[in-house]
């Protein structure tokens, strides 16, 4: 039998059994309402764990601090903050991220090395330590405190980004949840975000580090918001085992029903940050279609949805779709002009690389929905890729320029 | 003796002997007071020319007419329309460049396969080839046109590219002038660019095609406004002899000052369209030192001008250094986050890795200035290269989001 997936109503990343979570406002953030800036994440029983890191040489305090810590493949807990990202520091980056690591152990009585750190906000400027001790004392454990780490997170997020789906393959049921932040420095190759991923499931070590990865593959590393990949980034999976299941092993039933549910736990955290990438308000969905390989497939769709050009004339709602036949050619993958067809919504607006005429205001209207889909079909080879990202506004210039200040 | 190398006060592409220009105003572009939309640029005598193209895989058909007639390397003129890219038009697009060309021959005098042919503009529109063959006629070519020239070839550049120098190497006297123009979608390896450079020296072809590459990788391929490469990119040059000089030969005194002139006139005309970048307001120059290779130097300074998060802060006028040593961090080049210097201006923010205290209304007002310079030092080799580029401002995104409503 198919395994039974579904969305729970409300899930979040202690939607699955043994996971707790909450959060404060540590003085780090500039004060909003309701603000949080510090965030614990705490599973009742060890998990096997494991991360997918940024690409970026230049690697955060907590990205590396969480790289020799994961070959042991067991954390119980996460301790994250916003506001300062621990990035650039020297030595006393990492003497930080480890000394926030262990007053979030000493808090919830683990040892230090069953701690994840991570870091999210402003480069180059030291973690309060001071915040950081005072806050983490402050910080309340509860089986819904999901949504308030969701929120602590956040930097220029404007809407918090959790998932859970529960996964019934016949024999037995498990949950995976997740929590996710991103909103500006988002590329391929992971970018300024960060997400936690928990799961009741037992799972093979194994596996899992199978699973995540390509479940990143398809969702994270396809979104983009502006290009810059974050020296932060990281995905984290906690595996607690608390669903009763026996551990799941590659090449079973039951590891497609898991691979699937991470998928989609995944994509739709993505879909979240792309939808809430700075100064956007719209979604942009790159299908390309028969490339000669899935490498081309996927840096097609990822140079289109990053283009400057075609994000600011989605923007506009612009039927500019020359920017989009531009882009796919200086990406380097391979395109034969006179095979190209090109479809924004369901417009065909090139086909077989010539320019067919189109009904103005037909395109501008599918262009002013809230998610617009383009889709190329290089009708060279039979692979697929889509990737996702966001429009280009004025906003999103104002958001950066007065970041720091 | 060292080669003796001037700027000329108002030089233009015409300032070579025997280079003529015209323009006029055929109807493709808005018409705005004083609008220039098609224009001629003519040697009295034949010219050995070469030419470097767009990178970019969809190619417009002026582009590819002009790869089909260079390897005669012989040429007499260049006609040149703006508003309209002639590029994704098929085959009809090719037959309307190849038409373009025998109009502008039959109107000058000379066989088609002389001509070449630029056009910058929308992609995926026809040439509106009843305006082309009216305003063909309408050129009046004169020994100063280039002025007139410099502004047929504009679309949302906001000031004409022009320049030339004198070059005196004891023996006798050369003039090298250009025009340019490119002010969105401006990346290295071309960008949405045209630039045309006259001499009047007979140079041997051999050595014009070195010289040219050499130039244009240290200029032209050093800049980026948005990151995306055009389809319609190129760089000409002509040189018709009419300087009198034995035509300069590789490896020889001569070529050295040829080259440092043709450098000269490259990196004006490049600046100038980075200054110009779409909605920019100041130009950046990243400088990077001691890279392991001149190709991480290069990839170094030009990830860090493109980000768009560099970009904005820059506009902003905030110190937000993380973004550049982000930048670097993804760029792919070998780095050593200890060994990282940086200054922005004469101050330095970053030594060995570590940030330093800065005065922050001190380097606020050096952001501020019309130019902003960034220097990176590796560390790590001795390889440098620079790149320029502008900031981003809200204005970028209001002009890309109606570019073709």
């Amino acid at each position: 039998m198919d395994a039974k997936i579904e969305f729970i109503s409300g899930g979040t990343v202690t939607s699955p059994k043994g996971f707790r979570a909450g959060a404060t406002y540590a003085g780090m953030k500039e004060k909003a309402e309701d603000s949080l800036d510090l965030g614990i994440l705490f599973s009742e029983v060890p998990c096997v764990a494991t991360g997918v890191f940024t690409t970026n040489r230049i690697k955060a305090a907590p990205v590396v601090l969480c790289q020799q810590r994961l070959p042991a493949s067991r954390a119980k807990a996460v301790v994250v903050n916003s506001g300062c990202a621990n990035a650039c520091n020297g030595g006393q980056g990492l003497a930080d991220a480890a000394e926030m690591a262990s007053l979030a152990a000493r808090k919830i009585g683990v040892s230090p090395e069953e701690v994840l750190v991570a870091s999210t906000g402003v480069i180059g400027q030291s973690l309060p330590m001071k915040l950081i001790q005072a806050g983490i004392k402050q910080v309340v454990l509860s089986n819904n405190g999901g949504h308030k780490l969701a929120r602590a997170m956040m930097t220029t997020d404007t809407v918090p980004k959790e998932a859970a789906v529960t996964v019934n393959i016949g024999d037995g049921e498990f949950i995976i949840g997740g929590v996710a932040k991103g909103s500006g420095m988002i590329h391929p190759n992971l970018a300024t975000m960060l997400c936690w991923l928990t799961t009741d499931a037992a799972v093979d070590i194994d596996f899992l580090k199978l699973a995540l990865r390509k479940a990143v593959d398809t969702s994270f590393n396809m979104i983009s918001i502006d290009g810059d990949t974050s020296p932060s980034d990281m995905v984290l999976v906690m595996a607690n085992g608390l669903a009763g299941n026996k551990p799941i092993p590659r090449d079973s039933k039951q590891a497609d029903a898991f691979q699937q549910a991470l998928d989609l736990v995944c994509l739709y955290l993505a879909k979240s940050i792309a939808r809430d990438g700075e100064g956007a308000t719209k979604l942009i969905e790159v299908s390309v279609s028969r490339a000669l390989s899935i490498a081309d497939a996927r840096l097609a769709a990822r140079t289109i949805v990053s283009s400057p050009l075609v994000k600011a004339a989605v923007y506009g709602s612009d039927p500019n779709w020359g920017r989009i036949i531009a882009a796919v050619g200086r990406s380097g993958v391979e395109v034969v002009e006179s095979k190209i067809d090109l479809h924004i919504g369901n417009v065909c607006l090139v086909k077989a690389g010539c320019p067919l005429p189109f009904n103005r205001g037909e395109v501008v209207n599918i262009l002013r929905g809230s998610e617009v889909l383009i889709s190329l079909n290089l009708n060279l080879g039979d692979a697929t890729a889509t990737a996702w990202g966001c429009d280009l506004s004025e906003e999103y210039v104002t958001i950066n320029s007065q970041y720091t200040t």
